[in-house]
Parts: structure tokens; sequence; C-alpha cells
């Protein structure tokens, strides 16, 4: 596990990173292997945390009655969405697929619990943020490992938390970061929905790059790299 | 890039969870080929945001000058961060090797703009949060990619943001999320640094998992992946 990457390896590896999407209308309704889901969870529980932390939890939910409830905060939060645009974005935000709550095998709330190994956490008194920036890491993991096993995931932001914290019984002092719907998938689109749809296009990675301070596109020391992220326009 | 993966591929993936460090006391003088950075980079910047939003900075950092006053940043920060604890445990602390800031040969610093594709950005609304968290999906994406490539990689969280924006020229609506070093390493180690030195133990995959609703650590529907997850105890 230790040493260098092969080719195939690393193929592997960008293979689940350029090819992960947002799942919101491709779930099939068959069930996640329990050997699947599991080496997923254990995928997402070795991100990296700070101070060596480890302060998520994951709550795996199947019930109906309580997949409906976070269906209607959905609803109730895209509707009050839907007030801040116009028309015609607003139209447009309506009649875009946003959730698969109920159309999937699983869902899952992962969640950030600050009380874990605290008070003091190693490198966490002076960002209390990178608490919960921890829990963003097993996320991601946890997306990315779903890929690699042909598992959809799509994460839900338009919901209340007030609502997630009194649906799934979460106490005070923890925060709901993220709500999942994971499943098998007809198919991985090959771009993302949001692209496809014309909502918004994927910046060039020369639009995000800066050199040595913000805002500094060029520098005579980053000459070799500037050009090689200008020119190589047919990224993955 | 579409398909399922093959037992190779899929291997390929795990060994970048599994075999990723936070690096801080290993980092050789080697430069980081150009090719090797752009493709991390791009790694990054194909991670999910919220409303497709890509909300993500990355502001690399050679210059000696800058460097050091970021470490400065982190000798000041390190000591405040000492007084909070008591011995026997402040002196462990203050022993422990924490940043790679001057050895590596790049840092890297993220940051978020909620400015970008703004104001308006789908699924935002609810929980505004979300944007900062596309950017630690993109912080993680960067982190298994310098893995595949041999690279590693520490978070240095143990800084004022601040003073990080002050250094880095960095705007007042602009978050410094991360502060990376990057760069060859003498060997990536089997364990996490803070696991080795006795700081902190990895948690079982069955302490993080709820059924259900918080704090349900079982449930008759989830029966079969919760004797699959206690009693596999030899995790990577």
């Amino acid at each position: 596990m230790i040493g260098d990457f092969s080719p195939e390896e690393k193929d592997g590896f960008y293979k689940a990173v350029f090819s992960r999407r947002d799942v919101r209308s491709h779930f099939t309704s068959e069930s996640i292997d329990e050997g699947i889901l599991t080496r997923i969870l254990n995928a997402a529980h070795h991100a990296p945390s700070v101070g060596f932390s480890q302060p998520w939890n994951f709550i795996l939910i199947k019930n109906e009655e309580t997949r409906k409830q976070v269906r209607d905060s959905f609803d109730k939060e895209r509707i009050r969405a839907s007030t801040l645009i116009e028309d015609p974005k607003r139209s447009k935000y309506l009649s875009l697929r946003l959730q698969g709550i109920l159309d999937c095998a699983v869902n899952v709330c992962i969640t950030y619990d600050p009380t874990k190994f605290g008070p003091f956490v190693i490198g966490r008194s002076s960002i209390p943020e990178t608490g919960i920036y921890s829990v963003c890491c097993a996320i991601q993991n946890l997306w990315l490992a779903a890929r690699a096993e042909g598992i959809g995931v799509g994460w839900v932001s338009i919901l209340s938390n007030d609502d997630l914290k009194r649906i799934l019984e979460i106490p005070d002092h923890v925060v709901p970061v993220a709500y999942l719907c994971l499943g098998h998938v007809s198919n991985f689109a090959e771009k993302p929905d949001l692209e496809s749809a014309g909502w918004l296009p994927r910046l060039g990675l020369k639009d995000v790059i800066f050199y040595e301070k913000w805002n500094h596109e060029n520098d005579p020391n980053w000459q070799q790299i500037h050009e090689m992220i200008v020119s190589n326009l047919d990224y993955a």
C-alpha cells in the first residue's frame, strides 16, 4: 500500500475523480450490497482530520417515513429559494431535478461533533472551522469511493438544518454537514447536470490559479506551468 | 471514463485513500514536475461544487520571504495554542513536528470566493456554508491526487487567517480555507503521525455509524451491515 502507483493504479484513481457525478435523476431501485456500503463508509472514515479528531458520524437511513419528512423540508426550501430569483431563471430553476431522496437505496446524513476528543484538538485552536472541514474531506472520500463501486451519490443541500436535526434527533451541539442520496444508477452522466443544462460553464483551470499572491495571474517563476495550464484545454 | 471499474482500477483508488498521509517531516528538497502539479490541480478543480459554482482559487507559492512570514504566523499560533493545555500534554504537543512550510517544494493556499457566479447559487440559499464545503471537497481531491503522483501534502492549520490574508493580499470577502505544503517525500508513513505518537487512537468504523436516527447503534433493518462492520476489524 505504501509504494509508488503503477500507471493502471493512477488511471483508476483519476477515473474516480473525473467520472464522479452529483446524481439526482438516474437512480434505479436496486439495493446496495452490504459489503459495498461498508467499503464506501470505511473510505470516508479514512479521511484526514484535524488533530486526528475523526469528528464525523454517519446516519444511515432507509425508513420511508423519515425520508418523506426530509423530502418535505426540501420541497419547502426549494420554493423559498425560487422566490430569490426572477424569470426566466426562476422557471429554469424550478424545472431542474434536484434530489432523489425517495428514489435511491439509502440516505446518509453526515454530521460534525466538535466535542469528540475535545475540547483541545491539535490544529483547531486558531481556525476552529477546520473541524467541519475534516468532515467535508470524509464526504469527498465517500463520494469517490461510491463512484469506484458503481454507486451514484447526490448531495441535497436544499434543506433546513433545523428540520434535519428534529427529524433525525441530532443534538444541539452537532452540525448536520451533508445529506446524501446513494444508489445504483442507470448511468453516470458525461458532464455535470448543471453544465449540460446550460446553467453554468466549467471554468478553465487557468481561471482559478494565482501565483505567489491573490490575483497575480502571471509570474516569471511560474512561467512553465502557466503555459502548460493555459495551453492544455482538453482536460477530462 | 464512464463504465464500471476493473479490480485494478478500484485498487488504485483505494490505495490513494488508505496510503494518503498528512506529511510534516518527510519532505525532500526535490522540486515538483510541472506536469504533475498541473494534474494535481486539475483533479482539485474537478471536485463537486454547490450549484456548480467552482468557488475555489489556488495560490501557488514558492517565494521564500512569503513562506517565512507564514512560518512566523505558525510559530506565534503554536505557542498560543500551547497555553491552552497543561503538562504533560503541553510538552508532548510542543515536541511534535507540525509543519514543513520551508522544507517542501511548493505551498498552496486554497481560498473560497462566495461572490463567484453569485449572488444566487443553486443549493446555497438554505445552507450558505455549502459554498465553503465545496472548497474542502477540492482540497481532498488535491490531497488524494498528490498521493497517486507520489507527492506528500501537509495541511497547516496552526495559522492566523488574518496573517494569511495580509501576507497573500487576499481581499476581505475571500476566505482562506487551507494552507498546504506539497513536495516529494522520503516515505509515506504507514500510519498517521498522531496515531503513531500515541496522541489519539483511530476509532473503529462501528463507532461512527448510526442507524436511522442519531445515536441509534443498532436496528433490525441494518443487522447485516452492522455485523459486518463490527466483525471486520482489520481495515487497511
